[in-house]
């Protein structure tokens, strides 16, 4: 294992630390490269927390991570948009040396705590350098809170776009620095554009709960504060598939929830959206809209609204449920992605 | 240990089932009396869903609840009020039989399922029997999903007040017959109450995943949903304390993130409550007035703006962050407890 | 589900309670049939706790068991071989009614605490009807332990052979009642006969511990305890297979180590019981031979003795080890199944 | 975070590896010193594991510990005691800078895996520095298993007394590189002195299981494997105190299981141990013997034999259970701790 730290910007005090481990030999396939995290941790942009920075990073590096912390400019140095430079450094820095620090350039997570998370959830929606999936612990996304950290900070939730990844967030209900409400208003927005996302809001603890160890904490904290670190990463072996001896899984689980703004039609696209669809696809989907409708006819009793349904699911699943033969889905699946998607992202 | 099926509306085939465990003897104080459960099981009130009937009761009566599960009125029988009188119908036996089925009256967690959920919501916003915490798994809230079970269904995510209690939550990301916004919303209100609430939302999964055992379930679902139970079962513990040997640990969650709308006031409203108070709570405070003002002082650098912690933070917090000495504020408590809250619930 | 107490012998007031539910609808293929658990709660044989009765019953039913709790012999009944009749009858009862009760007859496990530990592991051993698995919580095994419980008793860790079936055990280390020896000698005669095993001996807490859950016990335990319920559910699943909605996964855990006692010689029999094979069995092995005297000689340096490891390792873990290339052991496995075991149980 | 690689002995390429995170500061009272862990690889004393080091270290040191990894003696090196001699040394070091590297020399753990926990075992047993607790996963301890590793070898199962300190084993049962009786045989030996232990044995999966996580295995592997390593974080809190920002909580268990060695006489002696003494402890003793005869006439019905008791249950447990009235047992127990045991370790 080596450790390094390199100086990004040493007016500004900024360093990466990397945590690296082996890979080869008794590693055998899965480490010619790993997956990676890069970690930002909190401290209002006034200073950077070492209980959000290492321990973490230590976690990672166990379950097979490249485990990499960004100490970004705060203090005198915080000034929008410095951190967000040291940001994009890093990540180029990082990926640039994919090859060198044996780490896989599009599994790279990055993990932001409080103002890290606010600087994760920029990276996340406005970063030239997008990660391939945000972890947002007790992040900071609104403009209300950015402006506790300083002025002239963005507010990522108004950036959430079809090109944010996927995100895992993690809070407190009573968190008396940042509100619970800079997390839930930032999944809102990442239902609105499709983005996949995993949440836990834990019923009580302070802001700053990092590992949730109990030597993290100064004050009463709820104990599944601790199981963020293993929820995350099980979402990221949901999402970058589990790191074998002989190589990864597939990964099980999509990075959006429907394929409405994929480059071509498909199953995946929701009811809604293929039905607006006119010319070839609405020919191709002739045979399933009488299924369709006789499926509607049925749900629709005592003025029941099945409507709303159409917009929440893909025709495939649409079609497991109400029964219609799998085997004939293949073929229509196949010529459906043969026609370009007019609300491609 | 009993299992009693009592039908509460023969004509609509309402029917509560108690699991009913022994007191005394082996279980010494503790089970003079236990915690208890109503579970409402889902099936978009066209039937009640056996999957979220009794594999959940069976878990809660475990670790030590004493059990019930409510089959309301569906089917022909579905349209509103029919399963909210079942509801209440039930709520009203079971606390009034606290005496007879050994159960606490005022530790009575309502645990509803998808159309299941939305009749828990309803009981816990606008029910005359409120339940001491609401357990709302992939629940219906919004007036949209409420079309989708029937028309004339009430939205509970407009009913959420003050007088709400405390909510658990868990939904899956990629649910696509009640939308996860349905939680998000509920709990968004939750927060505009000061309501204290546990929220999981997991990666991916289908609608219905129950107790998430993988005989639950016919798509794959995240493996994380099988932790809801464990975890609700903490957070009620966090809640209504402990069930020991010797009796209940006191709870150590309150149900509400602050005290502006309790009775009186006290250091657990927020600053900004305390400080646009007049009169006497006004110069009892002025000692820490002038604490405060040096930590806005402080915080103030860069253009930043604390004013949001003052809705944020109880008075308790606030000095407690800045330093400010802990003996000398249980006087202060006191003397505020005395001044009624001109915005009592 | 229902909940059913039969009684089994009147005078001796022995019953038999079932947690059954329900099959197929909802459960689709998995319920046809379930698995089944057989609990046998402890008391030192003078009565049947209620701790360890129907909270464990409730926790397996939850993941998907039919559920059985005895009441065996006890008190002034309790003089040997009343409890092993009871067993008996009770197990043939159970595997009788298999089909009416939709379960599973070969996936049926015993729970057996202190005494009723003692009680399944006669079963396990000395029984007409074996159970599939046996599970033994802080179990007397030992003569001088089942001494205490009275005159007469039998010391089940006397008489483990090749047809025990598969164990899983748990105890604390400090349990002052019965010694945690009796756990460990148990274990070392299933090592003697190849039985496969799971065992956690938890660092400290009273005898008794039940589930674990903080309102079973009266003296501190070991938080650990409480994962002795799902440890064993997932081993139960490793033996059984996992349910599911489509039916039951294969099983991944053998209920022996090796094949030395199976009716046919294999590649999973251990390299030494291979080795004193003659005549065809000899003749096929001819080819191995050499690479095994190869990897023998590179592992003796250093005056190292390889020699347990034969004893130790089947062959086909042995091959592994050593790089013999898979392709060629399809035939070889075939051949040596055609060659009756002589050492078969 | 510093990572420090020092190297022990050139010739024979010894080094250790420390992983150092910092204190004070954001950790307050916490980490003037942290609890360590000296990490000893496997490899049959061929070469030292990289799957059983830094992995290891990573997990410790995120759980708060000061992690050390020593890289022994091995190959060429390896004949005994050279490894020992490593052990001692780097053991030597770390406590000799406790205050240089912020650590509690007596809270100093020992981890080792296979051939390492061989080394483990000897540093536990006839160490000159022993450690003040042991963690042994899937370790050689016998003498057979020991020559496995090579000539010469000491058989740590033979060492055992009552000065070796608490132990943690964790191994498979199908383990077919080192038996699995190695560990049961420790823990037979660990019994036989009264001293503290865990052991967790998995029901299937290779040797060399290392933290348990997937990437570490190339054949399937139990589950549960991956528990251990949280399970021994939680057993040394238990025997060390929970690490919290304030300090150390209290350990709550024991390092044996009865004080029948301690330097004086107590309630914490089994009653067996009292009882054989005479003169003023026999006299002290008078008035609760009444109290055990009347026990003891109740517990011997039926034949039971109830002596086996007063070997294994304490005067305080005893007491206890008889409903011996507690208020009387302070004033005793001061009294027999003024007498010196004759039979001290």
């Amino acid at each position: 294992m080596d450790l390094l730290t390199l100086t990004l910007n040493e007016e500004r005090r900024v360093t990466l630390t990397a945590v690296l481990q082996g890979t080869g030999g008794e590693y055998h396939k899965l480490t010619k490269r790993r997956p990676a995290v890069l970690v930002l941790p909190g401290g209002g942009y006034d200073y950077c927390s070492e209980r959000e920075s290492e321990p973490v990073a230590l976690a990672f590096a166990k379950a097979g991570y490249q485990a990499f912390v960004l100490r970004y400019s705060t203090g005198a140095f915080k000034d929008w948009p410095n951190p967000m430079e040291d940001y994009e450094q890093a990540m180029e820095l990082i990926r640039g040396k994919a090859d060198e620090w044996n780490l896989w350039p599009d599994k790279l997570a990055v993990i932001g705590f409080s103002a890290g998370g606010h600087l994760a959830a920029c990276g996340a929606t406005i970063g030239r350098n997008r990660p391939d999936a945000a972890v947002l612990i007790y992040p900071v996304t609104t403009q209300e809170s950015a402006d506790m950290c300083g002025a002239g900070m963005p507010a990522p939730v108004e950036h959430v776009s079809a090109s944010t990844p996927p995100c895992f967030l993690a809070a407190t209900r009573t968190d008396m620095t940042v509100p619970v409400l800079d997390s839930l208003r930032f999944e809102q927005e990442l239902v609105r554009y499709g983005i996949e996302f995993e949440s836990h809001i834990y019923g009580y603890g302070n802001h700053g709960f990092a590992t949730g160890d109990p030597y993290m904490n100064d004050t009463p904290v709820c104990a599944r504060t601790a199981d963020w670190i293993p929820d995350c990463i099980g979402w990221l072996e949901d999402l970058f598939g589990v790191p074998t001896f002989t190589g990864f899984e597939d990964p099980v689980c999509p990075r959006t929830v429907n394929a409405d703004r994929a480059d071509v039609l498909s199953l995946d696209c929701t009811v809604a959206h293929l039905l607006r669809q006119e010319g070839e696809a609405a020919e191709l989907l002739t045979p399933v809209r009488s299924a369709l409708d006789r499926a509607v006819a049925e749900y629709s009793d005592h003025g029941r609204n099945v409507e709303p349904l159409f917009r929440l699911r893909t025709l495939r699943e649409m079609l497991r449920r109400i029964g219609f033969p799998a085997e004939d889905l293949g073929d229509l699946d196949d010529a459906l992605k043969k026609i370009p998607n007019p609300e491609k992202a």
